[in-house]
């Protein structure tokens, strides 16, 4: 193709930025952050391309790159906005894609422009519209898991109706109920959507009920609508097991609407690592918002994981901070949580959270009622 | 519900075997392994449990534990084949959706029941089928990527064209190319679908396209549908950023039936850590052939990341391996690879590879078609 011939490339100049964390010597450090420039965009050798445009208009550019001890720099890279394409996957793509590949770097923080975050809907209710639909304005809410896996859908309804006679505010599916024989989809939510809507109306306050939708990806809008038709709030779904943005699909369709929480299945292996990956921030906050998720779930602190406080920290920040046009989600920390510890978490996160609280609610009293009344005294109280 | 009442488990009695590679001294690893055995089942305290079925017939068990040093055991779990319900998203959460949360936990091996596979219809063509269509059976396979991103539709057919002409077997959108502005996938895909075809038909030998499918949910079906109609062979897709189900799920489309090759983008997580995620051979070899992929595409030994030739070994053994009813695929070294390394990739692979070569194909002679045309003198000498 001549010279006159080609195209020019027409850019916003708006752009995106991403925070890197890299290890190794400063040298290293800089050397690295011009590769992720590179491999996060054209991934092709610079003195090949032959087009003016494309190396000042679309290869990322390192804005600022700052020493954080001997062995670590913190790189701060600036993407075109139209690297992203509009998409969620994209944008993963650019953020963070063939990179995860190359031990030493963490995606630590995002910086987004509004032309960016226009893109995303963001959660459709939030943390205001959650606490809207129980009418919980006061307090932390408590939310519990129906398990074991085994149960049949009528002992999981069963179960259901006695966490909101104890009063939990949120009910949701554990995350291993998929589509097993012994305790089939459809049944298990149409049943357990019934003893929730029944045992609240007793009650004479709202209890949201969360299906979990994750499954094939074929499977997904019909688990959702499902989960619609039988009365259920809202749907978990695993991002890690079905993609985020077969989550943020879910999350902005307009007849279902269904609330969305999100839980972090397989998604480990991202912060397995403090020197690799993603911050824990970024996925469970930001990323899971961006997502259109209304709760994100993560493993809380001193329970059978090993997130730090200074993680969870981060997670709500993600969860909260502003970003114009997306809403704010709630954190809900969970994984071996219980009702002894429930003063703790309060102290620790404060009103604006949702604590999950599995087996433990099994341990107080004759039924898991009492563990709920339990656990809900004590947030009451604080 | 009274014990009479109560359903109780029929399982067929058929398992399938997670293989964990565990940080920590002997005694630490069999209470890990335990461990996992709760966490990805029942995720419940045993002792609440008041089933005896669910008890004996849910939760998975340690069927062997082996030191493997001083500060690593081996243990092979068993879960009974119901857990998994059916689904490949289900399937990876029993094998590794919570503990992936766990650092010094790896999942280094599966031993997959037939009943287990029959799920499954794994690679459509396969190793096979794909050197069918090529009619090419005696040597390794030439890949080439269409980039840098910010060249036009035209451009790249362009460039497809010359690839072919030089005489590569293959061609694949880069990764990084998705639906962006300045090359919109519709138009890119046409254009240069069209122009591998027609460069085929010329130089009498057919040569496969496979166009960058990847994108948001929604659009996964209608972006494999344009592929076809537009006469590409397959689609790339990243089972990090659509899920792996997804994949599976174009795969399995009939009417499509379009080659798949799987892009490692956003996976890397999963390998950063040498003792926690998900082993190479696990993810790039057997979990890619289950969900479907012809080709699987990971960094090459020796190239920008850090994989290890052993690495390498265990992907291509998972490609390969015996794996009753599911055809073998095709592992697709990359990642900086360049002409003067195809005698040394060559010796290592043997003949049942694709060689995947982006920028450096740009880097002998006039054109790309010079380029190509020296590699594919290269592994004809071989």
């Amino acid at each position: 193709m001549s010279e006159q011939k080609r195209p020019t490339l027409e850019l916003s100049g708006e752009r995106f930025r991403a925070i890197y964390d890299i290890k190794g010597t400063a040298d290293e450090a800089a050397a690295t952050a011009e590769e992720i420039c590179i491999e996060q965009t054209i991934e092709f050798p610079p003195d090949l391309v032959r087009r003016q445009d494309i190396l000042q208009g679309i290869i990322a550019e390192v804005v600022s790159l700052e020493a954080r001890g001997d062995d670590l720099s913190r790189a701060t890279v600036e993407f075109p906005l139209e690297v992203a394409g509009g998409e969620l996957p994209q944008l993963l793509n650019a953020l963070f894609g063939n990179i995860s590949l190359r031990p030493g770097i963490r995606l630590v923080d995002l910086e987004l422009p509004p032309a960016l975050l226009r893109w995303f809907r963001g959660p459709r209710f939030g943390r205001r519209g959650l606490r809207e639909a129980l009418g919980v304005h006061d307090r932390p809410l408590i939310a519990s898991a129906l398990k074991p896996m085994g149960l049949s859908p009528g002992e999981l309804a069963e179960l259901a109706a006695a966490f909101v006679e104890g009063g939990v505010d949120i009910i949701k599916d554990d995350h291993g109920l998929a589509n097993q024989s012994f305790c089939p989809y459809e049944e298990r939510v149409r049943r357990c959507a019934e003893a929730v809507t029944s045992a609240a109306a007793r009650r004479g306050r709202p209890c949201l009920y969360f299906a979990n939708a994750t499954g094939p990806a074929r499977a997904l809008s019909d688990n959702a609508r499902i989960a619609r038709e039988a009365g259920a709030a809202g749907v978990v779904l695993a991002p890690g097991l079905a993609g985020f943005d077969a989550m943020a699909e879910l999350a902005v369709d307009d007849e279902l609407e269904l609330m969305v929480m999100s839980h972090p299945s397989l998604l480990g292996s991202f912060t397995a690592s403090r020197s690799s990956g993603i911050a824990q921030g970024v996925l469970y906050g930001l990323l899971n918002r961006l997502a259109g998720a209304d709760v994100a779930i993560f493993p809380n602190a001193g329970g059978r994981f090993t997130f730090t406080e200074r993680d969870c920290r981060d997670i709500v920040a993600g969860c909260e901070r502003e970003l114009p046009g997306i809403a704010a989600s709630l954190p809900a920390p969970a994984g071996g949580m219980s009702v002894g510890r429930i003063g703790e978490m309060v102290e620790f996160y404060g009103r604006e959270v949702i604590l999950l609280i599995g087996g433990d609610l099994h341990r107080h009293g004759a039924t898991v009622a009492d563990g709920a009344r339990k656990a809900l005294e004590q947030v009451t109280e604080d």
